[in-house]
């Protein structure tokens, strides 16, 4: 009998026929494999597949809506474990704030479900309509709103997860406060189902603003740009997010900027300023005084059509970066806020330096960036200078006291590269940590790998994307 | 050569002469022992005591101020490493908010140099006078702001602390966001010192509201009261602060409070407005309308003088409670928001069976309660009849789906109460921590023990106050 028949014949459907395409890679595009592909209906079913393949030595790939872009769900043979059915609401208080759901329930679905009681989860992690909360727990998300409500592990109140050999364990729940134990909560947060796998969460949530208010900034250059983001901070306003993207990155998406893109921009800082009306109001003009300063246009829309097609259009330039030569291979560095100026101007000589167009986007008052280099996925030569130019970005992370993840994780792709930025015994407690979850290594395995690689050994090419 | 000459022979004048007694408990008042009190000046210091002590088998009790409840720093013979002397400001740089600080700075001294650059530290746990960042974040103290701005642990970017057998890790720093590595910082926060010796923190500051405008609303009992608090939650306003005192708490502070109590005032719910002034004022005058229907008494004071008397009053509550018979047995336990109420009444009720005077107060946003039971600390037969209430106590809050602490920690007094709160597999999880962090069990032993308590043993008699 085949590994898929033997699950079959213990998880009757919940095994699908062969293994589907789409079960075997993310945004990564990293071709993976896998024996069985199964996906439980219940916590206690996720748990009972854990345990049976524990039990027999198989490995694991939990899998929530595939959009990471480090590998972090490209199975390696054994058995992907896709949450996909576990899309309860298992209860949702709208009046106390809070909501308790199961994994797969995609975060667009979330979202629209909270603000339909006129809340919001504070986080916006990007491809809400395919990704899950479960796997936006698992990577510790972001997204452009975290510069003021922080990222998707600080909504977390609780935590249900299958564990091995093959227990359901459940911390915290609808309990705002709570330190009775050490964090494990916070340690299965962003542990990239490698320590277990998140079935199910409580969320802290929060009214909605009653209005959001989108300032772009255009100015003629890096420079300015990133003097005006320092400028916005030391001037102690709070937006509610504050984004940059450099002059390449605009040129990726001029053709579709709503009304047009303003001759001499060269680069754009986006903020924006929420609350009750008057409050968002007042940010907004300190945001257009303080970083307007010497600009070459503003745009502040205040119309709902206006507001969304210009968050539209800045969710779309991934993809229009990519549309420019067919790939990117994209990092997620994190840098203090301070050198994002001198961490924007690497990349491009980056870029350079190995023959690649480089660009730099993302959200600078988090001091997290998005450093891309645009490639012809088919170019085997464009790829391998591509991960050559990807180790220098890491390198220029760690040398600005940086890190190299804010919000994709090490996954797959960026194994090894925790060694550049812990010491040695931090680097021990990491893998001692993942004995300790899981002492036969088979969740997930081969992910958020700490330690340095083996001589000659590296991870495997891929676009990101 | 007794332990104490060995360690001048080797760390000089780090090592104190004797032991002096306010090294040897907290204000748990547990009196503890020690064989000698050393007192490093730096990181490496720190470190160098802890390697000498973990390679000869001795004990090591971390002790910041000494404020904690839980008798988390009493000291079981071998040495007190005490962080005094690490008060250095290492960088404070207010136009990016944000600070990096030796443990031993004192949370008053934090706060009043990030005040004066228009900054705060948003989180604002109590005693802060002689209680140390370091231990604020060891425990991952909370306080009455954390409804809004969170508790401690969330305002910690990065962390450096001596671990066993003697290394001084770091783990993030000056940046906002990092999901590079399992989350070591969050585990070592609220760690109690069992697991390493925090040595510095790197802290995020907010831009300091323009405004603070508290908000005193006197109810004439438990469940208008408690109604009043509901209908503040799911009327979608957001206090910086939203504070319960029960009748029996108002009676302890009765003679103390700004321009005497209101007459027929069984119940107080204190809520404070912060942002600019606008903002502030827009939410003070929604919270007197939502939770002031029905109220006895509304007071919201606007001048400095009024509202510093005001929170000075309500800082002092603990002490004016303590003043009543000598001492009270108090705990911290945190229930959903909706069971704020039963917790309250059932407090009274857990009082009344062990014949006991019980009140109950605190960050009822949080659903975090300070229940608590006067005592005369002399009178052995009050003090054991209060270690059975807090036991009903600890069932109560789990019962209601909450935890056995909140804030103040497990200490030595709650050892064996997270038993009640996380299943088999947790608690060996939590186990399993400390053995791989601490494999000799030298790093305050004793402190934060998840399992239940041996047959017939039980935490000292304590009066946590």
């Amino acid at each position: 009998m085949s590994l898929e028949q033997e699950l079959r014949a213990e998880f009757g459907e919940a095994v699908l026929e062969g293994t589907p395409g789409e079960y075997l890679t993310d945004f990564s595009r990293l071709p993976g494999s896998a024996d069985a592909v199964v996906l439980p209906s219940t916590a206690e079913g996720a748990t009972a597949v854990l345990a049976w393949c524990y039990e027999r030595d198989v490995p694991v790939t939990p899998r929530g809506g595939g959009t990471g872009v480090a590998g972090g769900a490209s199975p390696a043979g054994g058995v992907v474990l896709a949450l996909d059915r576990l899309d309860r609401v298992r209860s949702f208080e709208p009046e106390l704030w809070r909501i308790h759901v199961e994994a797969g329930v995609t975060t667009g679905r979330l979202q629209e479900l909270v603000r339909g009681s006129g809340l919001m989860f504070a986080p916006d992690p990007g491809a809400p309509e395919q990704s899950q909360i479960g796997g936006n727990v698992a990577t510790n998300a972001g997204g452009p709103h975290a510069f003021k409500y922080g990222v998707v592990g600080d909504w977390v109140t609780g935590l249900e997860a299958a564990i091995p050999p093959g227990e359901l364990v459940s911390v915290g729940g609808a309990i705002r406060k709570d330190v009775a134990g050490y964090d494990l909560k916070r340690l299965l947060v962003g542990s990239e189902g490698t320590l277990g796998i998140i079935t199910a969460v409580w969320l802290k949530l929060l009214p909605a603003p009653e209005v959001v208010l989108p300032v772009a900034i255009f100015h003629s250059g890096r420079r300015e740009g990133c003097a005006a983001l320092v400028n916005v901070i030391s001037s102690g306003i709070v937006p509610a997010a504050l984004e940059v993207l450099d002059a390449e990155t605009l040129a990726c998406g001029s053709g579709s900027f709503p009304g047009g893109m303003p001759e001499d921009a060269r680069f754009l800082l986006l903020a924006e300023a929420d609350g009750s009306r008057d409050e968002a109001e007042r940010v907004a003009a300190e945001l257009v005084e303080v970083a307007g300063a010497g600009a070459v246009a503003i745009q502040a829309p205040r119309d709902r059509e206006g507001i969304t097609a210009l968050w539209r259009w800045r969710s779309g330039l991934a993809f229009a970066a990519i549309a420019r030569r067919g790939g990117v291979v994209a990092e997620d560095i994190v840098v203090p806020v301070e050198r994002v100026e001198e961490a924007m101007e690497e990349t491009i000589a980056i870029g350079l330096r190995h023959d690649l167009v480089a660009l730099a986007f993302g959200h600078a008052g988090d001091g997290n960036l998005h450093s891309s280099f645009l490639v012809d996925p088919q170019n085997v030569d464009e790829l391998v200078r591509a991960e050559a130019a990807v180790e220098d970005l890491f390198e220029l992370a760690v040398r600005l006291g940086g890190s190299v993840s804010g919000e994709h994780g090490l996954g797959l792709l960026k194994r090894g590269q925790l060694a550049r930025q812990w010491g040695p015994r931090a680097l021990e407690l990491h893998g001692e940590i993942k004995r300790l979850f899981d002492p036969k290594n088979l969740l997930n395995p081969g992910k958020k790998l700490a330690g340095p690689l083996a001589p000659g050994e590296q991870p495997p090419l891929a676009t990101r994307s």
